[in-house]
């Protein structure tokens, strides 16, 4: 079931060792079909060069395994609650890829310091709190996915507006219309990341870009008035 | 028309991931036909992977295509500026280029702190302010060239002797006297930002090199008096 | 004899380069068979690209050569004290990996300051000090067992949580259930190393990830209640 | 003629882009035959891609061309001085090599932090003066082979335990007792280098490492007492 589903999936998932962000299993990519109501995410643990798309595992919204022979991602309960919460979303991405994990673990939003972060996530890459001791003992997987979706909601964030958030002292996960886009913006944030390190090293004051020109690269790549790409 | 003109510029796009300037689809090289009064520049978000020479847009110097199934970069308004201005270049890149960006964010000109900037750029490469509101909202992608164009004259700048240039919280713009020659400038540019980070890290308090070291360096590669090379 | 050993320990050499953890010779893994009392280690300064299985060479637990053409590792009497007092390890490694060297040279112990690290290594990687003039001069290369060793027992540090160590000014020992597992946590040493190097860049005053946050990510890879992998 | 020993130098020449130490043309490898008193070395701006052995020049200790269609290096008078002065060495090489031109850039010598230092070092890999305007006005390169040569006079460092300097504002060059000899320096140079300058950012304060240290791990690779390799 949900052949060319579990394709695309297992397809974004060897892009993250191409794209150099992952080490060994350290990483996963699920894709949903809306209409079943289902998602498909990588096995737990297993390595990337042993993966093979029929070893994807197919998962309903309750958090059943529907189909596989593998148990799924030890990350599939936070997936789950973006899905259940961000209705436009299509693909998950997490990584403990090396710049973003560092802001994650420094326990710092990524500012807006350019275009190339405005072309992609309007306004900064929020860093959430860490989770409570109760949070973590009681149902780890799950709260970090219910603090992803009330952080949006109390920020006014839109989620497809800002495609990716860092967890304190874990890393980035990262979201998009299908599960490639969802590797191509983990991508983007690991190279935001990256610039931001290195534009604070050289400018330790540092601001902003201007908002207006936040705005001027995000809308000419998103929405009505558009007129980057053909 | 222009097919060799085409093939070049492909060529000299195609440099920028085998040198690691791109990510995606950010960054394009542009060549000009300066009888014809013509240039030739890579089309908007195509993936490199997937370019050909034949998708390369010819554009006129009064910003209309001539020919090209494709819709031109959408930087090609900055690329035209230039062209009109500096009549000296034969080719233009932009990218977004992590260390040369990362400056460009900090909002800082690169020092030359050592013989390999001196032997292609003469002093520092300047960081331009941010456009105005009214800049960026008015005919963004133009007025960035008249930035560029307006600034080199106020400084006294010949492009020739500096060929690129920071935008700020944007990215670099390099050029030289044809595409690939823009690209190799590109590549030392980010090499130059490369060092120059790691410069200030190892001595916070240092100073530019010696001026008659810069002159030595630059003018051994370039002028009348020339001695570096075949 | 002892040729599956061999093959192993030469792969798990191999592996060394393969992850950017050696320059030159720079490294040694040896793995040890349990049962017969005897190890198997990398030849001394022998080259990777010619390095055989063959090469190998078979040392008893008095430190005496049983087999083998080449002289052993340099460090073979580090790798002699580590296997005699630590019961549970299988597999040994030493390398100058850049980051974890850098953590070494700068007499720095790694905090924990996030899952990636929790994942693998409880608790902060201990950078021990400096042998003594003493200890260098008289038997450099088994003191440095002896310290690792003395200091373990002093910390109260399990060697299977606590899988690899710095030794001030020199460089990281890392260990495993065998030799692959001792190269995987060498690779993870460096990556950690990496990342926390990153996160106090970006944040100079970051504490560690909280206890708990470092027990639940450790536990559910390690131990009676681990639920990550297959 | 020398027809060995231009294959030699050849391979060096290409074994610096292999190790990452080169961008375009910025580096050249030469090797001395010191019966005949004749050395080998790059010609100046040509691509590694395109060089063959055939293309290596021959100088005399005098300065002269003794074969090749092509100019020599521009920084031939350099290596002629390291020649006549360093009796024991057999192979030069110069790069921009990143972190060592960082190092040069910045004016500083390079601390000795650690045993991958103080294997292939002794003390630390000095930073000269820049040369004075009519030093740099009257003969270049020339003058930067005398600097060298000066320096370690008056510092009383052996050309053959410390095989490699940094010309401020600069870069590296480093020698050894043969051509492939000196390029192995050249990367022991950059990765030295790049830790120092990370065990810098780790911790501030660092001092170098003992002095008992660095001569154990020195004197068991070099001289009389060595017992490390083969």
């Amino acid at each position: 079931m949900l052949e060319e589903l579990k394709k695309i999936v297992y397809e974004a998932n060897m892009k993250l060792p191409e794209h150099g962000l992952v080490t060994f299993t350290w990483g996963n990519v699920s894709g949903i079909d809306k209409e079943k109501g289902l998602f498909v995410i990588k096995p737990s643990g297993v390595d990337y060069d042993k993966l093979t798309p029929e070893d994807m595992v197919v998962m309903d919204l309750e958090g059943n395994k529907i189909e596989g022979k593998l148990k799924p991602s030890s990350d599939t309960a936070t997936h789950l609650e973006l899905y259940k919460a961000f209705a436009e979303i299509g693909g998950i991405v997490h990584t403990h890829s090396s710049y973003a994990t560092s802001w994650a673990q420094a326990g710092r939003s990524i500012p807006c310091y350019g275009t190339t972060h405005a072309d992609y996530i309007y306004g900064e890459v929020p860093c959430l709190r860490c989770l409570t001791k109760e949070e973590i003992e009681d149902a780890y997987e799950e709260n970090t996915g219910h603090l992803i979706v009330n952080e949006f909601i109390r920020m006014k964030k839109d989620p497809m507006a800002v495609p990716a958030v860092l967890c304190k002292n874990h890393g980035p996960f990262a979201w998009g219309k299908d599960a490639m886009d969802a590797v191509h913006n983990a991508v983007v944030l690991e190279e935001v990341a990256k610039m931001a390190y290195r534009t604070e090293t050289i400018q330790p004051k540092v601001l902003p870009a201007p908002k207006e020109l936040q705005d001027k690269h995000y809308f000419r790549k998103h929405g009505a008035n558009a007129y980057y790409g053909q």
